[in-house]
């Protein structure tokens, strides 16, 4: 590994925003002693290393000498832990966090048993805003700084995200039924562009679009939201490929032949649009998506949990593609960390290429970071430790006993790590947890609400899981 | 869910023991206020449940009203957690822990750019002892209460273990090469057999023979260990069907077309074998093995990240065999809790079957800790909180975020819980951890020598990393 140094021009900084700042100081906050990932395009590591960052900047990353050059009221001691960017989870539905854990009994119709009575008796904008809270004090405790989300009531997801303090592209999802939030098929477009309209510009939140899938959401409704995303330079994220011949299932005439061909066709597969799962792509669906530059969510652990398959991750990294991680909805993987998603993006690739030596551990660190940013056509905001990028950036602590010896940080994040040595995590130059210690919301804060939803949900699931599985001794 | 309490006879005990016990006290421990998953037959939990303990033994599993049958001066709340048997990992290799992390670079010669060298240089005594004192932390503060290991200087690894408190199968290896313990080739017999004697019959040790493989024992050599395991009761451990064909690699005449069958051709399957791995079975391979009443260690992490394949574990599940989790050594799965394991025990055949409704939770939990006692033959002692087996104990905490909502506390330990959630493990009746806090040999104990073994070998590695990748840029 080489060790350079990346000075900040420093000076630039003497002359502006010195208002918030006490005499003297020209920089916010300081880390210092950790081992730097910066994930720039040299993947350098800088041992002794410190990052400077003034108001919600990176303004300089290097070794020891910078705290020479820097001073700031706010010094944090990484104690020779990792400091790494914030790592970014690529496709959630947060909120479902509220009913993980149910129908996990081997059901065939969960589908039909227990997401759709659910979602129509259980969702309502309370438990949205405080479901989300819960997955979002998850994400930050895990090092998660940014996270991409498709589901209902997304004012209140964004209410919630920035109460926390995390970074998020929330997408209204659109499809052809009524929905908790929409009365009328489709109706999450008007919903969607209201939503765009209050957010767009926001520091934290970048609003978007989400049309389910190609079977659930009609051509000329993917035309009209990606007219939409092109008016208002929004995002558009949407599931495709998280099952075979997804094609089979449209309405309409086509000649394509796979979903992705279906997107081309029909003129809305661009450098807007990130596609979640992408389990079944040709190699034609690959090159069509990297000449469109379009975004990929891989959620290596959701669909292993699902027996969906393994997506074609490692040609999509080998082919410098926009790929990035996922965890899925917590009703598909039960977590949201993306910390146990890290062992499982680099296995899953061992397991389907026959190859141990493929999807290394840097490579890893560098999909959850630098290419979930990529993934999100965000990497000129986030994604790596460098002079001008928003300071998201998480540190791991490296004296707890699963943390030693730490030959390769890299691999030691991979793994060794748990979410639970996540020590300190910060977000547009805001420390949102320190050591171990949530500064926004904390859990005490919402734990009544959560022990409200969970009773009140946990009352109806028994009668769901009566008409489930009442054949099954297990229940008798 | 069903609610039966499991009273035992509790006045048998006031006759004895209470030499140690103040005054009206009838037990030496109570765990109280929690969900208790007893992995009885009937795979009955417990809510507000009670396990009563005294001296290494269980003496009563129920509900609340155990607390007006029993006092015992020790008295743990589980604040609403989970209160399950303690965790056995099937096959390990623990001392490797000291080289984990290292050639995690994609090379493809890893065995012997890395693995080979740094055995032979730096394996040492005191190595093996400091780093199993190292491993057996992480095993206790992930809720691992028994683990099984074949690797050399068992003394070393028994004196760490039972410092630490954990209880382990321990199996000296046997190879035709000369090893670390012993100049010539298979002395790790004679190593083994003075092992045997030593520690047969300790309270927490089972010493046990482990002949590597079939492709590097001979046919004599696995006989002599057969005889001698049956005239010291002692379990044989093994590596079988790790990698395809390993029968083609014997250098003797054979008319087995599989490991199995030759192992069942030389007459050595029986009831003392724990077979590691076992990806590469066929039906009637796994015949011979139930019919023999073998062990089997399935490591489905560890056969992931090493691209070795996934077992044919629900098979072997369904049809009633001794079937446990394992994580394989340090330098194959990085990590040596089961809590990681867990979620790959379940996803693994997922994906192998095509079918997201098997190995569900549940299974995981019981092939984690009965399962593991099964496939060590250890059933009639641990495996389940009931009442007469060893108290091994496990109390997950559920206040985290990411224990939140509980609906199913299977799901929950199989999805949503970190290693970090243990709050308190116990060993024979013995708190080895409370509250996070070991017991017994603490971190800071040992920290010393840990960073000074990890300086050691760094310096080595760097000069292996040369040899191996020299090649690559990522060196220059
Ligand atoms: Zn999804
Ligand atoms: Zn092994």
């Amino acid at each position: 590994m080489k060790f350079q140094y990346l000075v900040g021009i420093a000076s630039v900084f003497f002359l502006a925003g010195c208002t918030t700042m006490p005499r003297g100081d020209n920089a916010d906050l300081i880390i210092h002693n950790g081992q730097v990932l910066t994930i720039n395009t040299e993947m350098e590591v800088i041992d002794d290393g410190v990052v400077v960052v003034k108001d919600d900047t990176i303004i300089a990353v290097g070794g020891h000498e910078l705290m020479q050059q820097y001073q700031a009221q706010k010094v944090i001691d990484a104690h020779d832990g990792i400091i790494m960017p914030g790592m970014v989870n690529a496709h959630n539905h947060l909120p479902m966090i509220a009913f993980r854990g149910l129908g996990e009994e081997g059901i065939s119709n969960r589908l039909f048993a227990y997401f759709f009575p659910l979602e129509a008796q259980k969702l309502s904008r309370d438990l949205i805003y405080n479901a989300t809270k819960l997955g979002a004090i998850e994400l930050a405790q895990s090092g998660v700084t940014t996270y991409a989300d498709m589901y209902y009531h997304m004012d209140e997801m964004a209410k919630a995200t920035k109460e926390v303090g995390l970074r998020a592209v929330l997408g209204e999802t659109v499809i052809k039924f009524p929905v908790v939030d929409a009365k009328t098929p489709y109706g999450g477009v008007e919903y969607g562009k209201k939503f765009v309209e209050e957010y767009k510009g926001d520091a934290l939140i970048t609003p978007a679009y989400a049309p389910h899938a190609i079977y659930t959401v009609s051509k000329e409704k993917l035309q009209e939201i990606h007219a939409l995303s092109e008016q208002q330079d929004v995002p558009v994220l949407i599931h495709v490929g998280e099952f075979p011949n997804e094609e089979k299932r449209l309405e309409g005439e086509t000649q394509a032949k796979t979903p992705i061909e279906y997107l081309s066709e029909i003129g809305v597969l661009d450098q807007r649009l990130v596609i979640a799962h992408g389990i079944h792509l040709t190699p034609n669906d690959q090159k069509l998506l990297k000449e469109a530059d379009v975004g990929i969510a891989y959620n290596p652990m959701a669909n292993a949990k699902g027996a969906t398959g393994i997506a074609p991750a490692w040609e999509m990294y080998r082919a410098d593609m926009r790929i990035g991680l996922g965890t899925d909805g917590p009703m598909s993987s039960n977590q949201v960390d993306l910390v146990k998603t890290l062992s499982y993006a680099a296995n899953m690739q061992r397991l389907k290429y026959s190859d141990r030596t493929i999807m290394i551990p840097e490579q890893v660190i560098e999909m959850a970071t630098l290419g979930g940013a990529k993934a999100l056509h965000m990497e000129d905001q986030i994604g790596s430790l460098e002079v001008g990028k928003k300071a998201d950036i998480a540190i791991f602590e490296t004296q707890s006993a699963n943390m030693m010896p730490n030959y390769n940080p890299y691999a030691t994040l991979v793994y060794q790590a748990n979410p639970s040595n996540i020590d300190t995590t910060i977000v547009n130059g805001k420390v949102i947890m320190e050591n171990r210690v949530m500064q926004t919301v904390k859990l005490d804060d919402i734990r009544d609400n959560v022990d409200a939803f969970e009773a009140d949900i946990a009352e109806f699931a028994k009668e769901l899981a009566k008409k489930a599985i009442k054949s099954k001794s297990l229940m008798d």
